[in-house]
């Protein structure tokens, strides 16, 4: 099939890559890391910050969305791109995993997904052909399929292989359904951090033919080593024209591994979640800025940084704001983090263009084991 | 004595003024609006923002920052504009309002105001002396005496009368106390809406020797008639080169008319707190942005505004944030009113110098009575 989605490769470094996606909406240098925006909007940060930050590419929760305000408003403000204020690329998830871990009474069956809402709880059904109805109607640059998410798939293999198997008839009945020609739609890998269920999920969804493949099911409680496994299998069969995406992870570290084993984009709520709680990242380490050590410390955050937040405020005075509940500390730390990893992959892209990815990797491994919090 | 503060008027149409008062951080042009920043900052918004709003004076709250972090804290930091992001002028209010209002066991003697504290439930007692010597720790441009403060004045003349003598004698202690050369000091003018008692107090003031005046215990339920009566027989002893600033007031068009009496400065939580409940002024009336009809209304908030706010999000897009708790609903709607109010004065001073303030004033009023909401 002709791919709704651009993307070319520009430089590598061992399984690292650098490259290039191109939308409607904009460019996006790969690695790339997306900032989570639940409502269509990160938490205390509008879109002219994102810019600032350098993001270009923000992801939208279709579950959320779908209950508050409804895809029709968004669809009839122009989608996304207009109903938001952020005009760059947006991707959509499928919805499936926080219906599995928000909604109650989750019930999975070959239709689809039934679950009574959490914020009404009225009882919902989605389906794969649902999920894209909905999604094509956010109008988001990146759809993904429906999957079904199996928390409990690192440990059992059968039902890693029974998810694998409902997944792949979800996602061809998905694929058959889509529709529109301005948006790309991604598949899902899945099988745990088993070999050969990997491979061959990745063989099957590859020969559905996707505009571009997501890793689902990782993040869960794996290894390094055991996710490293994972991801290597699995890009045996992936395209290397196509670019591959890890859900919903993680902290630095962890996306420097997964751009070692070959992956282009991420997303996670790590540095802003983590943010709201006061914990910064720095190229010192990790610090959590809210501890009364740093309640006379006059230093940015990070001195290396080129953030708003680390021009212009001390360590004390975020963490006076943070422990008074100010709002405007949620926001300077979450801004800080979002700069932290877009920075990071900044890194990493320039350190696989001069072929020193392995140095750059070693150096961040490194980092993660200091705690200065 | 040779005043701490520089004050200038340039310009005059009736009663209202325009000025320049110059401080160490900065000029501001009069009238002006302070936004309060209770702990040092306002809610959800930077010091960047304020500038880039206009704002060239900010309000913090000393019994908020006296409990958090310490004014010890503050002035290790090099005081607020050191600890803050905000490195133009600052005003410190008294605390003597918020003891009033948010502590517990409130008892006033002629020593001082002995409270529980809201943080934490100790006894604690605030004097008179150490109010100054607080605020002259937290080292803002402008400080405020600690003043007796009254609710029930309005009402009680007997009250009012008392209160008003407690509180000369307590501005005359702050006067004695207060050393620091490079900080200005304001008295506050008190007597409820009685003509007799606000010219007692406004004459007996300033026979103390202060380098601006405040108009204290209003706001308070009295008519649009009754303040400008207490505004305007205190104005008539209030030496004209010295700034006038009206505590805590008010909503656009209590602005206005405090203007068209000869007030300089003032303060209030309304466009800020407004905002977080969805309430945003506009040119044409103001608007519950909540409100299910702006569910689809693609609109700015305010077609005629220059804020941040108004030049990317629909009201469809705030209200959305606003019902599903989005931090960045309450910040955008804070950033738009605070740009309203900003813009009002900057306006009345336009109005003022071009000798057509009478009908800006009218102007004003009359959309006040509009309630597009």
């Amino acid at each position: 099939m002709e791919s709704r989605l651009r993307f070319r490769v520009l430089a590598e470094d061992g399984e690292a890559r650098v490259g290039r996606l191109a939308t409607r909406h904009g460019e996006i240098q790969t690695p790339a890391f997306m900032p989570v925006a639940t409502y269509g909007a990160v938490r205390g940060v509008g879109a002219e910050d994102l810019e600032a930050l350098g993001a270009e590419i923000a992801l939208a929760n279709t579950y959320h969305l779908h209950e508050r305000p409804g895809e029709a408003v968004v669809q009839g403000a122009g989608g996304l791109h207009g109903f938001t204020g952020w005009r760059r690329p947006w991707l959509t998830d499928s919805g499936g995993f926080q219906i599995t871990s928000l909604a109650d009474r989750v019930e999975v069956a070959e239709s689809g997904v039934t679950f009574s809402s959490a914020l009404d709880g009225t009882r919902r059904e989605l389906t794969p052909e649902r999920v894209i109805a909905i999604q094509e109607a956010l109008g988001a640059d990146i759809a993904m399929v429906l999957d079904e998410c199996v928390p409990e798939a690192v440990a059992d293999r059968a039902r890693a292989e029974s998810a694998l198997e409902r997944s792949l008839r979800w996602a061809e009945r998905a694929r058959t359904c889509h529709a529109r020609s301005d948006q790309a739609l991604f598949g899902i890998v899945q099988g745990g951090v088993d070999h050969e269920l990997r491979r061959r999920s990745a063989r099957e969804t590859v020969s559905l033919g996707f505009d571009g493949y997501a890793h689902g099911g990782l993040g869960l409680g794996e290894t390094a080593d055991q996710r490293r496994g994972a991801l290597l299998e699995a890009h045996v069969y992936l395209p290397p024209d196509r670019p591959r995406y890890l859900m919903g992870l993680g902290r630095p570290e962890d996306l420097v591994r997964a751009i070692d084993c070959g992956v282009d984009l991420f997303d996670c709520v790590v540095p802003t979640r983590h943010a709201r709680h006061g914990l910064l990242f720095t190229g010192q380490g990790q610090i959590v800025v809210r501890n009364a050590r740093f309640a006379r410390d006059e230093r940015p955050p990070d001195g290396d940084c080129d953030c708003p937040t680390c021009g212009r405020y001390s360590r004390a005075y975020l963490r006076h704001l943070l422990q008074t509940g100010e709002a405007l500390g949620a926001r300077l730390a979450t801004l800080h983090n979002l700069r932290f990893y877009l920075r990071t992959l900044e890194k990493a892209r320039l350190a696989i263009s001069e072929g020193r990815f392995g140095a750059f990797r070693d150096e961040v491994l490194a980092r993660a084991a200091l705690r200065e919090g």
